[in-house]
C-alpha cells in the first residue's frame, strides 16, 4: 500500500541462485572476532572461545507473520532480525552472528530483495552482528524468512526462564501494548485503502505505535544496563506473545506464582488514546497484544535499590508461591487469574 | 501415493503451539556433552569448549524441494537432517546439534507431524545429534522445514572449499547419479498413479536409486575414515547440486582448474540400467543430477597410498592450473568444459 511503484524491476530468473546470494551479501563484512568464516563455504565457522554459545531460530511466513501491504521490506528485514536477537537478550546473552534463509516466489524482484537485505544490513550494523550464512531459494507462494541468531554468554550470566524465587520482583523494560495498537491502526488503514486506493492515510497521531509494530528494537540497552548495574536476573524472557503469556511461561519454568499489579504496567499515553478510539482496554493490549519485544525478568529484592526509578525499567509485581497462581491485581484490588490469550498459531482459520 | 489412509487424524487446532512442540519433542534427549540447554527456553545453549563451532542452514519447501506424493514424511524428516549434516561433514566437522523449524497448513494432522518427527529422531539417533530448538507455526500452504545444523571441528582439521593445490588428487566418496535416476523413477510412477490410482508400482528393480533419493545418508563414515587415515583434505565440498557444479565451486574457491576423467566417475550398475531405460547418459546423471550427498575433496599426492583401492573412495581426477579450466576428459580423450547445470532455483517456471 505504501509501495513506490517507480523503482526498477529486475527478475530473479535473470540471476542464478549463487549470483543472487553474492549480489545480496557482497556489502556484508565480518566485524566480530568470533566470526571465523562467513558466507561462501558449506558452513560458517564461529569461535566463542571460553564463552557459551546460544542459538535461537524463527520462521516468518508472509500472510501469517507479516503483511507486505503495510510492512515495507526493509522494515521486515530489520524486524526479523530483532525478533531473533530479542530471544538471545532474553538469555542475558550478546548476539554475534545470524544466518538468514529466504524463499521467494517469482513475483519478487531483485530490487525487492535488495530492500529486504538493506533492513538486514541495518540491523546487523546497529547491533554489531555478522551475517555468516543462509540459503536462498524459490517458494511456491509468497515470502518465507528463516533466521537463526547466534550469541555468546558467560556461564555465570546465563539467565533462563527457570530461577525465579519467591519474593523476587517482577520487572519489565520499556512499555507494553503499542505494537498491538499499531497493528490495529495499520489493519484499519489497509481496509480504508482497499475501499479507496486514493486515500492517503495520516498516521502521524499513531507514529509511536506504528513504529513499534513496523520497526521494533531488541533491548540490547537493557542487557548492557543490567551488566553495568551488576544485576543478574533470576529468570528472564522476552515479550513476543503478550505479557500474560510470558508471565505464565516464567511461572511454569520456575514453579512459582506471580502477583501482577495492573496500575504498574507501563503503557504509553498513545496506547491509551488509540485503545479508546478502537474501544479496547489498554491493559488487554499490554497483556495479550504481543510483539513488544521488551524484556520481562525477576530480580532479588536486594537489587531493588539499583533499579529504583530507572526510566527504562518498571517493577510490575512479585513472585508468590506456586499455589497462589498468576494473578492480575486491579486498581480495585480484584484478583483476576492470568490466562494466555496471545497469538495462537494453529487456531482454525 | 503410498500413504496409509487408515491412521488416525488429529487436527492441529486441537493442540496449542506450545503443547504441540512439547508433544513432538518429549522423547528427544540431550546426548552430547556440548548440549547445555535444549528446547524450552528462549534459546539453546551449547559449549564446544576448545573446538570451533560450525553452522549450516537449509530451507526446504513443499512443491520446490520435495513432493509428498512419493516422499513419506518420516523419510522427509530424515533426509532434511542429512542435507544439513552433509554440509558440516564437508567442513570435516562433527555435527552435534540441530534446530528444526516447521510451518504446516491445517491439512496436516498431528499424526503426520509425528511421522516427520520420527524421521528427525531417527536421524538424530543414528548420527548422535541433539535436537535443541526450533519453531513451530502455521503456513498458508504446504509444509516448510528449516533446519540449522551445528557442529564442532578443531582448527587444524577444518577443511574449506579453498585450499586445493596444483597436482592434488580429486577424490569422491561412494557413487554418483543414483539420487537422480531414483527421482526419474518416482516421477514416472507418480504420473502412472495419477492416470490409474489402482496401479501398484513395483519399485524393486530400482530399489538402490529410489533409496538414494528418499533416504540418503550423510558421509559420517568418510569423515571418520579420513581421521583414521590421518588425511586432512586440502579442500572439500558435498555433492548436493551435481558433480559438475561442485567441481566448479572448488575450482573457483581454490583458484585452480580440474581434469576429471569420465571413466573414473563411480556409477552404480543400476544407474546405468535406469539411464538406458530413460534414454539419458549416466555420466550426465552423475555430473548434473545432484542430491547424492557424497563428499568431493582434494588430497596431496603423498596421501594417495593411504586411500588406494579403498572401496569407499574413488580418485576421479586431479588439480591443474586455473587457466586450463575444468575439463571432463572422455574415454576417447576428448576434453569437454564443465558447466554447472545443476538445479536452478530461480528459473522461470
Amino acid at each position: 500500500m505504501f509501495e513506490d511503484r517507480n523503482i526498477p524491476k529486475t527478475s530473479l530468473a535473470q540471476l542464478g541462485e549463487f549470483a543472487l546470494i553474492d549480489h545480496l551479501t557482497q556489502t556484508f563484512e565480518l566485524k566480530n572476532k568470533s566470526s571465523k568464516l562467513g558466507i561462501g563455504d558449506d558452513a560458517a565457522v564461529i569461535n566463542h572461545e571460553k564463552q557459551q554459545t546460544v542459538i535461537s531460530t524463527d520462521l516468518l511466513i508472509e500472510g501469517i507473520h507479516f503483511d507486505l501491504s503495510y510492512m515495507p521490506l526493509k522494515h521486515l528485514g530489520y524486524k526479523a532480525v530483532m525478533v531473533n536477537l530479542s530471544d538471545l537478550y532474553a538469555m542475558n546473552a550478546h548476539p554475534t552472528q545470524i544466518t538468514v534463509s529466504i524463499a521467494v516466489s517469482n513475483r519478487f524482484t531483485l530490487e525487492a530483495l535488495e530492500a529486504l537485505y538493506e533492513g538486514l544490513a541495518l540491523a546487523c550494523k546497529n547491533y554489531t552482528v555478522d551475517l555468516v550464512g543462509g540459503d536462498t531459494t524459490s517458494s511456491t507462494s509468497g515470502l518465507i524468512l528463516s533466521i537463526t541468531a547466534i550469541g555468546e554468554v558467560s556461564k555465570n550470566k546465563l539467565t533462563r526462564r527457570r530461577g525465579a524465587q519467591i519474593n523476587d520482583l517482577l520487572v519489565v523494560s520499556g512499555d507494553l501494548g503499542a505494537a498491538y495498537t499499531g497493528l490495529q491502526v495499520l489493519e484499519r488503514e489497509k481496509a480504508v485503502f482497499k475501499a479507496n486506493p486514493n486515500a492517503q492515510p495520516d498516521l502521524s497521531p499513531y507514529s509511536y505505535s506504528v513504529g513499534r509494530q513496523l520497526k521494533p528494537e531488541a533491548r540490547k540497552d537493557v542487557i548492557e544496563l543490567l551488566d553495568e548495574l551488576k544485576i543478574v536476573p533470576t529468570a528472564m524472557i522476552d515479550i513476543s506473545d503478550g505479557l500474560s503469556s510470558e508471565v505464565l511461561h516464567l511461572a511454569k519454568a520456575s514453579a512459582v506464582g506471580f502477583h501482577l499489579f495492573e496500575e504498574k504496567i507501563p503503557i504509553d499515553p498513545e496506547v491509551s488514546f488509540i485503545s479508546e478510539e478502537f474501544k479496547i482496554n489498554p491493559t488487554t493490549a499490554a497483556l495479550n497484544g504481543g510483539e513488544d519485544y521488551e524484556l520481562l525478568f525477576t530480580i532479588a529484592q536486594s537489587d531493588y535499590e539499583k533499579i529504583k526509578n530507572h526510566p527504562l525499567l518498571s517493577v510490575i509485581g512479585h513472585v508468590v508461591e506456586k499455589k497462589a497462581g498468576c494473578q492480575l491485581i486491579t486498581g480495585l484490588r480484584q484478583q483476576i487469574e492470568l490466562t494466555a490469550q496471545g497469538w495462537q498459531s494453529f487456531k482454525d482459520q
